[in-house]
This record gives C-alpha cells, sequence and structure tokens, in this order.
C-alpha cells in the first residue's frame, strides 16, 4: 500500500483571489475545476452586483460560467481576505500600493500569497512579493508566484495549459499547484521565486520591443533573432542580479512564457509597441489604447534595478530610450541590430 | 595602425551553389551584394534557359532580379564546381545523393563544402556534412554549414536577417560569414557545426509537431510549452551526441531557427503537420501539398540515430509514432502532453 504523498493533505479550503481582469477571471475559472471557495474581490461595486446576479464577469472572459457555489465576489477586501489560507494578488502591479492601502499586517498573517501580476510596482521598482515582504512582512517561505504560458482567453476555452508555479518553499508551490492542476491545466511547481518573477516583468518589456520593430517593417526572422538575444539578456541578468545553478530557463515558466507574449497578436505589450513604431507618441499611443500596457512601467523599473549591476542589456535599453528618452525607435533599433546576434 | 585581421584577407573570387529552389535562390541574392561571380547550378535545363534569358528564377522569389555580370546559369554540375574554392549544397537532403552521383572525390578536392541544408541524407540517417566527408572524402576543416533564421522571402525583400556559420574552421566560419553580410545580412560564425547542423534538422520536425497540434485545435499556450519542451529535448539529444561545452542554445543560430520555423505559417512542416492533425493521412497530405516536407524524412532519421543513444525524445517520438506507426494523432498528442511540463 502506498501512502499519499504529504503534498496532497494540505489542500485549502478557502482561497482569495484579489482583482477583476482577464487573468483573474481565468484563475477564478480554474479553481473552480476543484473543491476550494472562492472569495473574489473586485474594485468596482457594479462589478460585484454584476457577478453576484448574472455569474460571469461583465468586462473580461464574459463567456465563461462562474459556480456561484464556488466563487463569491466581495467589494470590501478585508471581506475577502478574512478566513483565507491563500491571498492571489492579481491587479496590476501599478495599482496595488493603493488598492492594498488600507490593509496592514494582520490581514496578511499566516497566510500565503501568490503573485499572479507581471509587473514591479513603480518608483519603488520592487518585484510584488518583495513588496509583500517589505510592506507587510509577509516571510518568504509564504510567497510564491505564477507564470504561464498561459492566454486568459485560452484558459476560458479550456484549451490545455501548463503553469508554473514558484516559491522557494517548494511545499506550497506544490498544493498551489495541486490546486490550480485540472482537465486542461498542468501546474508544475520550481524553486526559483525571483527568476520566474524578473522573467515575466522582462517579457513584457520584450513583446513591447517586438511590436516596436513590427511597427518600423521588422520582419519574423528579425523578431527571432531579438527573442534569441532576449533570452540570453535574461540569462545575463539573473545570473547576477540572482544566481540559481537549477535555473532552466529553456522551461516553460520562462521560455514559454516569454513565446506566448512576444509572439502574441492580442498582446497589450506587442500592440502598445507597435503602435508607438508606427509613430505614435507614447501618450497617444496610451489614450488610443485607453491602458497602460505593463511594460511601459516594468522597463524603467529594470533600467532602474540594472543601474546598479550594469549587465549589457541592449534590448531593454533600447525600449527604454525609446519610451523615456525621446529616442526615435527606426534610429534606435538601426542601434540596437549592431548589438544582436 | 591596426593590421587587417587575417580573415578579412581570403574572399574567394568564384563560389558555387547547387540547388534552385527558394532558400537557394535567397542565397544567390545576398552574395550577388559582393564582390564575388557565382555559378549557380540547376537541375531543370529549363531553368537554366529562362534565367539566362530573363535574369530572375522562373519558380521562386520571382521578384529577386540576378545580376547577369555576377550570376551565372549552369545545367552541368561539373561545368559550375570548375575552379571555385566554396561549394553551397542547398538541394534538399533526400535528393542529394541523385544529384552528386556523377561526382568524384576530384570534384571536391581543395574546396570548402557549405550545407544549406535543414535535412539528413534518408536512408544512411547522417548529416549532409558528413556524408560529404564519407563519400567524398571532403575533410572537417573543410565543411561548414548555414543557419538562419532565415526566411527566404524576408531576404527577398531585403528585411534584416542574421545568418549562423559553423565550421570546426573558425577560419573558414569567418571567410564566409564575412562573404554573406551585407546591408541588411548580418552573418556570424561559430565553431559548432554538428550541433547547428542537428538543431537545424530537429526544428523542421518541431514545426511538424506545431502544425500537428494546430490541427488538432491545441492552442498558442499549448505550442509556447512544447517550444520549450523541444529545446529541452534538443539540449539533451546535443548533450548526448556531439557535447560542447560552449554551445549557448539561447542563440540565434538555434532558438532562433526554431522560432521562425515553428511560428511560421508558410512552413511547409507546419502546414504538412497540420494537415495530419485535421485527419489527412501521410500520402494525401503529401498529394495535396505536392510535394515531401523536409521534416518527413528527418524524423526518421533521428528517430533511427536516437536507437543507440536513447535520450528521451517526446516530441520526436509522438510526431515518428503519428507519420509511421500509423498513430492515431488525438491520442499520441494525449500521451505527449502527460510527458511535457
Amino acid at each position: 500500500m502506498t501512502e499519499i504523498p504529504a503534498f496532497k493533505k494540505n489542500l485549502p479550503t478557502q482561497i482569495a483571489v484579489l482583482g477583476g481582469g482577464s487573468w483573474a477571471t481565468a484563475i477564478i475559472k480554474i479553481l473552480s475545476e476543484n473543491n476550494v471557495k472562492i472569495k473574489w474581490w473586485l474594485r468596482r461595486k457594479s462589478d460585484v452586483d454584476f457577478i453576484k446576479k448574472y455569474n460571469h464577469n461583465p468586462s473580461y472572459l464574459t463567456d465563461a460560467p462562474l459556480n456561484p457555489r464556488k466563487v463569491r465576489a466581495y467589494h470590501k477586501m478585508h471581506d475577502a481576505l478574512n478566513g483565507v489560507e491563500y491571498v492571489i494578488l492579481a491587479v496590476p502591479a501599478a495599482f496595488i500600493p493603493d488598492a492594498l492601502k488600507n490593509l496592514n499586517r494582520n490581514h496578511f498573517a499566516g497566510k500565503k500569497i501568490v503573485s499572479a501580476i507581471k509587473g514591479m510596482i513603480p518608483e519603488e521598482n520592487m518585484l510584488v512579493t518583495d513588496w509583500m515582504e517589505k510592506v507587510f512582512g509577509v516571510p518568504q517561505n509564504m510567497l510564491a508566484a505564477i507564470a504561464g504560458p498561459c492566454h486568459a482567453e485560452e484558459v476560458a476555452l479550456e484549451k490545455q495549459s501548463y503553469l508554473t508555479i514558484a516559491s522557494p518553499n517548494l511545499q506550497v508551490a506544490q498544493d498551489y499547484a495541486n490546486l490550480m492542476s485540472c482537465r486542461y491545466i498542468q501546474a508544475n511547481p520550481i524553486g526559483d521565486l525571483y527568476g520566474v518573477e524578473y522573467c515575466a516583468v522582462i517579457k513584457n518589456i520584450i513583446a513591447m520591443a517586438c511590436g516596436i520593430t513590427h511597427g518600423l517593417g521588422y520582419g519574423d526572422n528579425f523578431q527571432a533573432v531579438m527573442v534569441s538575444n532576449a533570452m540570453q539578456e535574461i540569462k545575463r541578468f539573473l545570473d547576477i542580479v540572482y544566481p540559481d545553478p537549477y535555473r532552466d530557463l529553456h522551461s516553460s515558466g520562462y521560455l514559454g512564457d516569454l513565446l506566448v507574449t512576444a509572439y502574441s497578436q492580442f498582446s497589450r505589450n506587442r500592440t502598445f509597441g507597435n503602435m508607438i513604431g508606427r509613430g505614435y507618441s507614447v501618450k497617444s499611443a496610451q489614450i488610443e489604447m485607453n491602458m497602460v500596457a505593463e511594460g511601459y512601467y516594468a522597463v524603467k523599473s529594470i533600467h532602474q534595478v540594472n543601474k546598479q549591476y550594469d549587465v549589457s542589456m541592449p534590448i531593454i535599453d533600447a525600449v527604454y530610450n525609446i519610451l523615456y528618452e525621446k529616442a526615435i525607435p527606426a534610429n534606435e533599433i538601426m542601434t540596437l541590430r549592431t548589438f544582436l546576434k
């Protein structure tokens, strides 16, 4: 008789999800496949009321029905957090400080915090998990991050996808991976929290670079070279900032996540970049899109962080110069060309 | 006063290109940008006559004009080979033994042979350069291979592209890289001939796998995971078959070449796989496409070669089973899913 593996035992019964976007909605859908009660915080009271009445998100993945016996929507964050063991952060990084401003350490005490956010806290230039440690005193062994490659839209269609759950506490990673695994999702635990988080941040910048070059008329050959060079850039950066001899950047949580973002025609970051490449100013691209692509903040943060490490990151530098230093895209990419090979 | 680097000195004045397909035509176009006479062998006499008259290829990249002062078309291979220092092989691997059957060692003596072929010699299951060594006694230090990422169609449009030239003789790699570099091409020399050749062969199989899963209805998330796993599969294989501590699979000659093939809607291998995934038999897909995709032969060769090494290659195995063992694509990919992560 074989024993049930230890990590099968600890599944939580209640979990909170903070954020109402498409990725949050996809996470809700995935969690609903397993035996867990989901307390879902959304910023807008009208969205909460809508979900209570119609059992689907009014704005994102509207076709995905929500199971009211498992999912309950909340407008007050501390109500959603009450009594849960796991908290999933799915608010855009730039809005995290504001969304959590009325909370204190007690609200997160004893809870495992999973970041589903692909961005850094602006101004502070911190990874989301780092910031949760600093501001709310969440210990490292209670922190995790979730990576793709995983378009929310394909989750809604129940297309087979894979997730990577990273935590320095492999038990937490495994527990959470079990919670996210279902008929169409395979979630795999790994230990490299910061590597996965940084990679998730940088991939949005690379997707923006792909958009810029596409907008300028560069083709598939160039994009393939840029993505290859981006992987080398990520490796150089991580080897200095968070060296880890067991990190395998070919795995799907790193390379796969970059690919699905960089090659997607639907990526907001790529679309934003494309408009920049076609001659829109940053401001007009933002107005036209009616949203801010995460890579716009991310490139500033990575550029700042890298000031102390001085890793050679020509693609990041090019995007930074275009978005923040008024460099002319065509000229900047012409310079970048000489760094690629 | 700085000396000109040694490898700037040895540019040949005459070069032969064997093969009349789109990639051969793109290579002719690139070489024409530099100061070299090109002797171009094409199988069909009618094509040779057409090119002499109209200065463009009648069948491939028909928009790309050829410079008659630099390019001369030949119908007899030994005429094309006469007096040249470099020979570029650009005939599909499956047709190489037949195309070269009337030649002997003397025809290649003292010549540097560059393979632009992404395939293995069927039946013998040998890399093209290995086969040239075995059959014509070309020494290793006179052999090279050329890798992308480089769609021929984008070369015709003069879109910025990068090439990787691999040879155990770095002087040969550098000479040839100089010959292929121009306004819109940057060619880089590396030493890892067999790694680059094997990667070029395997990428066509992976593109086929991407086509099969796309045909079956799998989405972008799955493809990103499969390409990530493919990179791990390639690494495992090369680390056993041709270990090289300096090999960086993130570079564009490996990862980039895989990306441009796996993500291209125009790849013959992907299209062939897509038809298989949609329920065509191998035979009817071949008839419908009126051509044989290279990956069809390649997967048999790699499968054979791997019998002696027994490297875990679940993607290769799945494609092999579907194409040669009558496995049902949906079932085979369902099994493959459990190997990916």
